[in-house]
């Protein structure tokens, strides 16, 4: 199953302040630029997935953003959240997302034979771990137009280099930037 | 004086593998790419600038290339190192480099008086204390194609959080990709 990354950091990597706050995301670059109907990417990629695997942490976060249901920015597609230590969802979640704990390959076989063809990776942790497995084909990587100068960094961690191919860039009128490239572990 | 950044990093902001090494930037990337007249902006960036700042280990790194006179990539512009340690310029660099040590601040006013108008600050450690500084007006910032997965990075820890502005953002031939900002310390 083809697996992407679709994630913002700061400029200098970071995905969340060292205490996890995520503020400065929704206040970073030039709020007054005329975006038109740019949304970065997003609901395309949206489009183009089936399911969406995240780790705890970033479920807690969405959790904590206590969305209505027309703010629920991944549609109907399936959510599952890897967790070695909660079984529930939180309370908020429940019909939102699955908990599972368990092999990795074994998750993605599963979601193959219920038809999934594409992934969305979510979370630092997860996104680390599914590049350690090999999985991860793709990675949209939105740059906030600021340096944090520490915090949570995006990429643990890796057991390998890994060579990035088809790579593009892309600037917006809000000083955001984008790359997306593909992920060659031969 | 204007002082901006120009520097290379593996996509997850590595400048160096954890013992200093920066044979995988020269390996990254589509090798075969054509890449006609495109040097990734350094001859522009080369022709704009007038004196160059560096710490070092940066020092220490170009000074192990052994570079020939035709590989000496910086023309004819002062070149100040920054030591606290090492008094004199390595034997291969003793005409090309001047050592200092002391206040930045008198450094820059310095090379002012000097005529000096636009410095390249080169290295990580000196590029993280000229943004402590707010010295730094402009990082371009080139990623090889490549994610080293541990490493030195570019950006040290930060006093501030930085505002970036004027975003640019540029791919090329060899699955490089790059990165223009202004910086903004308000």
């Amino acid at each position: 199953m083809k697996c992407s990354v679709y994630i913002a950091t700061s400029a200098d990597g970071y995905i969340a302040t060292s205490d996890g706050g995520v503020d400065w995301l929704h206040t970073a670059g030039n709020l007054e630029a005329d975006m038109g109907t740019e949304d970065m990417g997003f609901k395309s990629f949206m489009d183009s997935v089936d399911c969406m695997i995240m780790g705890r942490k970033c479920m807690e976060m969405i959790s904590s953003f206590n969305l209505t249901a027309e703010q629920w920015p991944y549609g109907n597609i399936r959510i599952v959240v890897l967790s070695n230590t909660i079984k529930d969802a939180p309370e908020n979640l429940k019909n939102k997302v699955e908990m599972y704990s368990g092999d990795i390959y074994e998750l993605m076989k599963n979601l193959e034979n219920l038809g999934c063809q594409h992934a969305y990776v979510d979370g630092g942790a997860t996104i680390t771990s599914f590049i350690n497995l090999k999985l991860i084909n793709e990675m949209i990587i939105t740059k906030a137009p600021i340096l944090l100068g520490t915090g949570i960094p995006l990429f643990g961690k890796l057991n390998q280099k890994v060579k990035l191919t088809n790579s593009k860039a892309l600037s917006f009128p809000n000083d955001f930037t984008q790359t997306t490239h593909s992920l060659d572990y031969s």
